[in-house]
């Protein structure tokens, strides 16, 4: 590449988080660094989008460091949609999301703001990856990551992301040294159980907090979350045709 | 079947939306209907859930008729997870989400409110279905799709749908005698070109609203789009398992 790759950087914990500063560092040392960035905490958004309220967007400057900076008011993917159509003057060669404050591995990754800004840039045909650490402390270490990071940055902008295709990578918490390599996996079929806090506001009237315990009864060896609970750093090839091309046949048996 | 099957009915435009309401009609036919639904519009919220404040949750009875019905502040997807594990004494036999305002085909799955509930609902083990109108208008006519979701639900409860797979269906905006079948699709390679009016406040302040375009470079005969434009019902066989299995290969080829 001739001229430095341009990288957005966008997160949904917020444009003040740790693992987003972690993450600008990384992306300094290897091309041009824009970040897009939610003015506000936006996890569990998935998918959502600002369509029925307006949008803020504020160049700032939070910590040095060559980067340019924006603080915009909508969600992870409202901000992927601003940088690329009217923030940049090119489009990105590459959209990195984080680094999440938590993981974002097997079913997680339909509630991930952190990954629907990848997504976003995936559909806009920006190659993306989210990366994540399974550590949700504001305080967590996001040193054992670097290595990673930059040389998966590395690859992805040196091989090109597979087209239609976004990387999802999640990172135990471990101390690099524990770290015992990167794994490609499958997304596994684990799903949350939901438990509802039922409570009484001093009004009298109930209202609920969602809790939940993560489940996880696919105990096969090529997902990511074996590759975590093992100690590797696991990364899903993820896609945004949704299509279950594998029951299209099954289907039109049904004669409608 | 010897008792009635349980039916969840959800959507995102809110509780009290036509759309919603044509849903109960038709759904009462069928079922015991408990519908669970946005107390405010939804739209475009994609997977988001509520984490980080609280739910409420109210029992009201908008109109007429044997259904449950109950009001919630939270997202689609909230809805699904409070009514599964919280308000509803069984798992419910079948989840319909909609009759959406407007199209949920192509990209649109993603952002889509209609289509999170009807994900969450799989995700939570119930089969569930989505259905959407190609009309934005409040007062859009639903009685052309009676017919047709009456059947699409009938033959889902008699043969089950595949595990992990999601029905998104929708409707082109025709007459019903002009309505010329139900195709099995896969999700058209679609999506919005983004246009940012960019407008200054009163306080001299510049803030934006989010418009598009949406762009089909996608003409083969197999998607929905194509079978929408084509006048036929179109049905997506969507899954929650993002993995692009097929580009596990060519990722270990990086050897990260």
């Amino acid at each position: 590449m001739k001229t430095k790759p341009l990288i957005l950087v966008v997160n949904d914990d917020g444009i003040t988080a740790p693992g987003l500063r972690a993450l600008i560092e990384i992306m300094n040392e290897i091309g041009e660094v824009v970040v897009v960035a939610p003015d506000s905490p936006q996890s569990a958004m998935g998918h959502a989008i600002t369509i029925n309220s307006t949008l803020h967007c504020q160049k700032i400057n939070l910590t040095n460091g060559p980067q340019l900076e924006y603080s915009c008011s909508g969600t992870p993917a409202d901000c992927v949609k601003l940088a690329v159509n009217e923030l940049l003057d090119r489009k990105p060669d590459l959209c990195v999301s984080g680094i999440n404050h938590g993981s974002n591995s097997s079913i997680n990754v339909i509630y991930s703001g952190t990954m629907s800004a990848a997504m976003e840039a995936g559909i806009e045909g920006v190659p993306a990856i989210g990366f994540s650490l399974l550590d949700f402390s504001w305080n967590a270490d996001f040193n054992p990551l670097k290595r990673f990071i930059h040389k998966i940055t590395i690859k992805a902008l040196k091989n090109g992301i597979p087209k239609g295709v976004v990387l999802n990578v999640n990172f135990p918490k471990l101390k690099e040294e524990n770290i015992k390599g990167v794994k490609i996996c499958r997304q596994a079929k684990a799903s949350w159980v939901e438990e509802f806090d039922k409570r009484t506001n001093p009004m009298g009237k109930e209202y609920y907090w969602l809790t939940g315990t993560f489940v996880n009864k696919d105990k096969e060896e090529d997902t990511d979350e074996w590759a975590l609970s093992h100690g590797y750093v696991s990364v899903v090839p993820t896609q945004f045709d949704l299509t279950a091309h594998h029951s299209i046949k099954h289907l039109n048996k049904w004669n409608l």
